[in-house]
């Protein structure tokens, strides 16, 4: 019992020092003005700063611990990957797309302020993503800092993150998903995301190709047993502690893992996931304690 | 008078040449669908090929033509710069932004689709701009590409396009602006997207900083006498041939360098600009017949 609290208190003490250096990395790059850009810049700050859970750049974190990559590029190219998040976050709510009035436990953008706002805000954020990628402080060596630029592309764009949301609209009057579907919408929605993100210690520590093959299968895994919590959360959590609205899915009629596995089946499917993720790092040793960590909170998360 | 029809018929030429070359890249890799993402890409192919005047495009095969770069280059960086400014025009068109029925001679893609589908096609092609920057099939040297992230990046994001839209917004509503906020919005807005086509010939072609400082004194002269320009389209022009809506800024109450000067004084001050911008760049010689060619035209197009 003492060595299980360890490692929760371990990855705790990670989680809140990730947030903490994602939020000054924000707080620094994110300007406040006293133009006529203040709404934009004010909206965007209030979006991105002190907000949620800053899994994907603890997942950068772990990735680049591996490799013995400096804290600080692993901070950078986390808080471009929260840019790219936040700002999907932005969009999805706006109504029209997914009308939602609460997100991270406060209202949502275009509620606090405009649509407009919140358009502008999340192009300006996924902008902004890849001038902190660019920039010399993420990796002195540019052949590392266009491949992660070329990685983040790609899983945010029409082959990644974009396209899948495009499928989970379409989704929504045009057909009816089976397991298959599923996976490959949320391997495309969420994972291509977290899929960047662990793969992203690889690129910065330079890895080579059987470390690299290690971390696309953690992160496959670990990608769909975040999305089946996600779901076991919007049936069976509180809006209050989810800090988003629940029962979406239901009223929308949406298939997903647990409509299709049922709740039981679900949650066991999520915890075989996260054995399979354990299993593809197993040679990593001591350095992989964060992404063991990381693999376990996923699924046992109450938001 | 042959000499100068012969110009403009290299000018049109060119112009032809890349806007088929761009339509050429954007078939390439906007791939179309089968699966449920289909309609997004329509919608982002509706919106990307066969549209616009590729004026930043033609900036980007003018200014690589001074150092000698692979067409190739040149286009593949076009396509990327349209890809930013196609995501803009969408996002602005919408009901939350600009509310316009009418772009480019045809339907506004929120009208042509729908709002969440026109969201998603501009978020997907700024990541596309980066994902075609990021390619070696850019440039061979990856600090060259990563140098294009950068700059595209600023230009594209909250101190560049996104941040000079802000301020255009906040502007109908919280103050009225003067002659220095509007080209100070302008150069944000506009401004700094035409600024980066002009700079990626000296990025792609590793140009000395006096050859970089001449081509932006020739692209902020360019950037303000095109947005003149448009003022004075919105104003004169019919809707028909400028395929788009018109007399937009009046109705809108929008202080814009034609309602400040007059216009007389805005025609000459374009025409001003214009000549300075050629005197930026008369010690390029004939190599810089292209971009001269582009300075005329901007202020004597016709939509």
């Amino acid at each position: 019992m003492t060595a299980v609290s360890d490692q929760s208190d371990a990855l705790f003490r990670a989680m809140r020092e990730t947030a903490a250096a994602v939020d000054r990395r924000f707080n620094a790059v994110l300007l406040q003005s006293d133009g006529l850009e203040h709404r934009l810049m004010e909206a965007t700050r209030y979006a991105s700063i002190g907000a949620g859970k800053r899994l994907r750049p603890l997942l950068v974190v772990g990735s680049a611990q591996l490799f013995g990559v400096d804290l600080s590029s692993a901070i950078q190219v986390g808080t471009a990957v929260e840019c790219i998040h936040t700002y999907s976050l932005i969009h999805d709510d706006l109504p029209a797309m997914d009308d939602d009035d609460l997100r991270r436990g406060k209202a949502t953008v275009h509620k606090a302020y405009d649509d407009a706002t919140a358009i502008l805000a999340g192009d300006g954020l996924q902008a902004l993503a890849f001038e902190l990628l660019a920039s010399e402080e993420t990796h002195a060596d540019p052949r590392v800092r266009v491949e992660l630029v070329a990685a983040l592309s790609r899983a945010s764009g029409f082959g990644g993150m974009v396209g899948g949301q495009a499928i989970d609209i379409a989704a929504e009057t045009e057909s009816e998903l089976d397991l298959g579907a599923i996976t490959h919408l949320q391997r495309l929605k969420t994972g291509a995301l977290i899929g960047f993100s662990v793969e992203a210690g690889g690129i910065l520590g330079k890895a080579d190709p059987y470390h690299r093959e290690a971390l696309r299968g953690y992160a496959q895994n670990v990608g769909l047993a975040f999305q089946i919590a996600d779901d076991l959360l919007d049936v069976e959590g509180d809006p209050e502690s989810v800090g988003k609205a629940t029962q979406k899915d239901e009223e929308a009629g949406k298939a997903t893992f647990v409509s299709l596995l049922g709740v039981d089946r679900a949650r066991a499917q999520a915890k075989y996931l996260v054995e399979q993720a354990l299993e593809h790092i197993e040679d990593f040793g001591e350095e992989a304690s964060l992404l063991r960590g990381v693999a376990r909170f996923v699924i046992t998360r109450d938001k």
